[in-house]
C-alpha cells in the first residue's frame, strides 16, 4: 500500500462518503497548551471510519453477489452500506448474545444478520461455510490492502484540510486496534509530510500493539480486553498490517480507562459531540502523556457510535 | 424592538460570538419526510444563545462595575461570559439547592455565585439587595429590548446562512420560556420574509405560552412545571415579549416529554450532536406535529448544556 493506493481509494469512495471537517476548540486548546485540529470520522456516513475502507474494498469487486463479514460493530454497518451502495446483499455474522442495539443497527442499514446458534467460538466457521453455500465476498475488517489504503484516505483528507488553513500538525493520533486505520494513516501521513510523528492510541489493558512494536513481533492478547474501547477489542495487530506499523509510526500511546472516560467527558461537553469511548483515544493520550507531545496535534475522532441515555 | 436594533445588536456582539453553523442531515430529512436546515446554538459561545442576549445588552452599558443576574441556567453562563468579555465581575443569584454543576459551570466562566440562604422564594428580594449595595447592573433573562434583539440575531444569521444556500425556509421554529429568543426571532424573520412561519415550542406541561397567545393575555402557570425541558420552566412570558409573539408569531406547538426524549436521541445518534432537551424541542414538534408543518424548515437548537452520563 502506497501513496497513490490511498490516492486511487479516495477517487473511488468519494462519491459515498463525507468530506468529514476538520474542527477546532478553542476551550479544549486553551485547557490543554496545544493546538487541537480534530478529525470528524464521527460524522463520516454510518458514523465511523469504517465506511471508507469497506467501500474501498467492496468497490473494486466484480460483480459480487454479496458481502459477508464477521462483525457486531462499526465494520458490520461499514459493510452493509458498502453493500447498499453495491445494490448487493450484505450477511452479517454475529455471536447470539452480541448487542440487541448492534445487530438492531446492522438491520437498519439493510443487512441481514447471521446469529443464530452463533458463538465467538465458532464465528468463523459459520461464516466460512456460508462464504462457500452463498459465494459472496468477504469483507476483512482491517488486514486487507483495499481496506487499509480506504481507511488512509482519513489522512489523505485532514492533511489537506490542515494546510487550506495553514496549520501543518507536527503529529497525528489514531485509536489502533487491528492496525487498518493506522496503517493507512501512516503511510499517507509518511509519504505527504515524512517528518510529522504518527502515533497510535490503545487502552493499557489492550496494549498489544505497543507490546508488538517493542517486541518486533505480533503479540496477541490471551482473551478479549476489557475496555471501554469496544471499537480495539481485537486481538492482535494483523500480517499484512503489522509491518506497515513497524516501519512507519513513531510509537504507541497506552492509555488509562479513567483518562478515555476524561476524554469522552471533554468533547462532550465542551465540543457538544457525541464521540464513542475509542474515538476519544487519541485526546486521552494528550490527556495523559501531552508533555510528550509537541504542540500542533491532529487528532482523529474514529466513530460515534454510542447509545443514547438520557 | 424592530431588525435596525437586531442588526445594531449583531455588530456588538459578532466580535465575542460564533456565527454557528446551519447543519443539515440526509437521515433525519429522509426519516421525517422534511428538509431540515439546524441552527446550531449549541455551538454557540458558554453552549447556547444566551451568551448573544447577555452581551447585546452589557454592551451598551456605560462603564459597569459589574453584572448580576437572577439564574441557574443558560443564562448565568450567558452573563458570567459577557462579564468576562467587558473585564467586570459577575454575581449570580441561586437558590442554594440549585444544580451543583450548573454552579460550578458559572463558576467555571469566572463568575461569583451567591447561593447561601437563597431560595426561589427569597431569591429576587436577595437581588435586589445586592443591586444596592453593589450598583451592578442587572440583566434580565429575557423580558427586555437589549436582550431580545440579542437573541433576534440568530434569525438574521440563519436566514442569511440559508439564503446563502438557496433555501428559504417556509417556517422557522424556536423554543419559548419567557419568549426573548422567539420574539427576537419572529421580529427578524418577519421584517426579512413576511410570508415565513414562525412558530414557538414548549413541553405541554409548561403551555402557558400557547394559552397566553390564545387567550390574548398573559397567563401565568401556578407554579414551576415539570419538563425535562428545563430551559423553559419560565412561569410566563414578559411584558415586553408578550405583545410582540402575539403581534408576529403564527402558533405556539406543544410536546409531549416522550417527543422531547426521542427528538434529543434522534439528535444524539443520528447528528452526533450534543444538544439539552430545551435545544430538542423545535425537533419534537415536527415528530409530533410534522404533517401541520411545511416542507421546508429551520429548527434552532438552542443550547447543549447537558450532564454527561457515560
Amino acid at each position: 500500500m502506497d501513496l497513490a493506493e490511498i490516492h486511487a481509494a479516495f477517487r473511488r469512495i468519494a462519491p459515498y462518503t463525507h468530506r468529514t471537517p476538520l474542527l477546532t476548540s478553542r476551550l479544549l486548546d486553551a485547557l490543554l497548551g496545544k493546538r487541537l485540529l480534530l478529525k470528524a470520522e464521527h460524522l463520516q456516513k454510518t458514523g465511523s471510519f469504517k465506511a471508507r475502507g469497506a467501500l474501498s474494498k467492496a468497490l473494486t469487486l466484480e460483480n459480487p453477489k454479496g458481502l459477508l463479514a464477521l462483525s457486531s460493530g462499526n465494520h458490520a454497518q461499514g459493510v452493509a452500506y458498502a453493500a447498499r451502495v453495491l445494490g448487493v446483499k450484505a450477511l452479517l455474522v454475529m455471536p447470539e448474545d452480541a448487542s440487541p442495539f448492534k445487530k438492531a443497527a446492522a438491520r437498519a442499514y439493510g443487512a441481514e444478520v447471521v446469529d443464530r446458534g452463533v458463538t465467538v467460538e465458532n464465528r468463523e466457521a459459520v461464516a466460512q461455510a456460508l462464504l462457500q453455500e452463498t459465494g459472496y465476498a468477504f469483507l476483512h475488517p482491517f488486514d486487507d490492502p483495499l481496506v487499509a489504503a480506504g481507511q488512509g484516505t482519513v489522512g489523505l483528507e485532514l492533511w489537506a484540510q490542515a494546510g487550506k488553513r495553514g496549520v501543518f500538525p507536527e503529529a497525528v493520533l489514531a485509536p489502533v486496534g487491528g492496525g487498518g486505520l493506522l496503517a493507512g494513516i501512516a503511510t499517507a501521513i509518511k509519504a505527504l509530510s515524512p517528518t510529522t510523528r504518527v502515533y497510535g492510541v490503545e487502552p493499557v489493558g489492550a496494549d498489544d500493539a505497543r507490546q508488538s512494536l517493542l517486541k518486533g513481533e505480533i503479540v496477541r492478547l490471551a482473551e478479549p480486553p476489557k475496555t471501554r474501547a469496544d471499537g480495539v477489542r481485537t486481538l492482535s495487530l494483523g500480517r499484512f498490517t503489522f509491518p506497515i506499523l513497524r516501519e512507519k509510526v513513531d510509537g504507541i500511546f497506552a492509555v488509562s480507562e479513567e483518562a478515555i472516560l476524561e476524554a469522552e467527558r471533554l468533547l462532550f461537553t465542551r465540543t457538544k459531540q457525541v464521540v464513542e469511548p475509542t474515538g476519544a483515544l487519541p485526546l486521552a493520550a494528550v490527556l495523559e502523556h501531552g508533555a510528550s507531545l509537541p504542540e500542533t496535534l491532529a487528532l482523529v475522532l474514529s466513530g460515534g457510535n454510542r447509545d443514547f441515555s438520557p
